[in-house]
């Protein structure tokens, strides 16, 4: 059986999992990344788990690669250049270590670019030529794909649309000490920092006047709008709107023929996606309205990162 | 000789000319655009237009096509579609009626987008496969390139990046009755209305207010700052900044290795384009950082849109 290892270094968890043609996984397992100060012992820990999972499978299976998706990844370096939520700071040769340890065809990219790959090859966007992944998770991640390819950018950092600036340079400071990136507004963090805002801005009771801010969490929001809070209810709004400019934004870009939603922020579900739905034809051009979905993603939510990374493998197997 | 015929419908002029496979315009005419409120009328000038361009040249010559750039023009349906600032409305079906009048291989897209496509393949933009063009003219236009193609959209709308807004939806209205687009601030119009603005804000002197707006042109803004007018200094620097911004929001989206610039505006020089370099990389994001040229459109002012019409053509002959 032929399989693709996927790996997915993320800012809390690192995934590993093997991935059939068809991006079925068939087994994952996964560790704390910040478990592992030492680039080298972090890079030992995921040969061990891949020789792991290969072990479990106990029967004859045939690698065909290794894919990688991490933050700040550039799929032209092979490096992971001064990724905000991992602790090995300046350029990390990520690719080049890792094949001193595993002996396969290997490719890396930013996580958020290969989650969109994955749609492409095993999702709902199978047959799309033009569409784009938005990660909405503690940041905003997103992936683009236009006349039927990824768009990589000249050194391998395109598709940052996290950080794109809607407020000319005076709104939200960013992890990355920018100005009014998106990711600081649509966001499981940016609805938590929404939530104070409109506290701040309205006098409306609300149970989130009782709660601090390290102890907010998403699911409350969600829980507080079904039992019509108004100061939930607001931010569930104003995230939207922003969300649904941004996207009109995006489309007068690449015009994609849909948005695909994946990370935290999705499982508010309508509270989020109605008012998003409207916004979004609001502020879209006319030669644009009708014509372009918000969709959800079409891979299962714990391994759509394992699966974008083995897709890198997969689409040159096609 | 091998020729190929560029078609430049634009909102005041439309320009004709015969193009090598080099990109020399070896000669061109025009006329304007609203002075055919008759479709079949304007596409009988065409059609004569290109007769009598090719009687002149008094040599034996091969067309080898006949490309189109025209505002709101789709290159996937062949159609001019509810352009702001033409007479015909709705959708036009221009290539089509071109093709009842003219047998040659056609082709026709938005006019920024083949703007993009002649800088490819006859200007500066010669070997790069990501970069971006902007025309800052009386909107603003672009045309995008990534992975060494015209990025199209997916009915061929792609590269409307004058109608991005970064205003959260507060700004200036646009022609297309949409707040807060680009042009309405970064364009040879968007700077004649900072200069109001400006005039509103601040209470320097100014020799704008002694001028109408309907009397104010590019140029006098461009001999104000000259002579030190702070309302002109203060409406550049304004202008530059938000260009900045949005320069720094598209590399974010594709990574460009390069930006060219063309256009009435671009012709105010230092004035624009000093302030534009200092705001640009300060508002980069790191990973872009000193990788990003601003660069001047290397086609001759006056045949850009006809060597971009014509590109077209000889894409396809490459």
């Amino acid at each position: 059986m032929n399989l693709a290892v996927g790996i997915d270094i993320g800012g809390t968890k690192t995934k590993i999992g093997l991935v059939d043609a068809s991006g079925n996984c068939l087994d994952y397992l996964f560790f704390r990344t910040r478990d592992y100060d030492d680039l080298d012992a972090f890079l030992d820990k995921i040969k061990g788990s891949i020789d792991e999972l290969i072990i479990k499978q106990k029967k004859p299976l045939h690698l065909v690669g290794c894919g990688v998706g991490a933050p700040n990844a550039s799929s032209r370096t092979g490096t992971i250049e001064n990724a905000a939520n991992l602790k090995w700071k300046g350029s990390v040769p990520i690719l080049e270590k890792l094949k001193q340890r595993i002996d396969l065809p290997m490719r890396i990219m930013n996580d958020a670019s290969a989650a969109a790959l994955g749609e492409m090859l095993f999702g709902n966007a199978q047959g799309m030529t033009d569409f784009i992944s938005i990660t909405l998770g503690t940041g905003l991640g997103s992936g683009i794909v236009a006349n039927g390819q990824l768009i990589e950018g000249f050194d391998g950092f395109a598709g940052e649309l996290g950080h794109i600036d809607m407020t000319l340079g005076d709104g939200r400071m960013t992890g990355l000490n920018v100005k009014g990136g998106l990711e600081a507004y649509v966001s499981a963090t940016g609805l938590k920092r929404t939530i104070l805002y409109m506290m701040s801005k309205y006098l409306d009771e609300s149970r989130f006047r009782g709660i601090a801010y390290n102890d907010l969490h998403g699911e409350d929001i969600t829980k507080a709008a079904e039992e019509g809070d108004p100061i939930a209810l607001k931010a569930f709004d104003y995230t939207a709107k922003i969300l649904g400019l941004a996207l009109a934004n995006f489309t007068a870009f690449t015009q994609p023929q849909a948005f695909f939603l994946t990370g935290g922020l999705v499982n508010s579900g309508k509270w989020i996606l109605e008012p998003l739905e409207r916004y979004f034809e609001d502020c879209l051009l006319d030669v644009y309205k009708g014509k372009v979905q918000i969709l959800m993603s079409g891979l299962p939510d714990k391994t759509t990162a394992i699966c974008g990374a083995a897709a890198l493998i997969w689409e040159k197997q096609r």
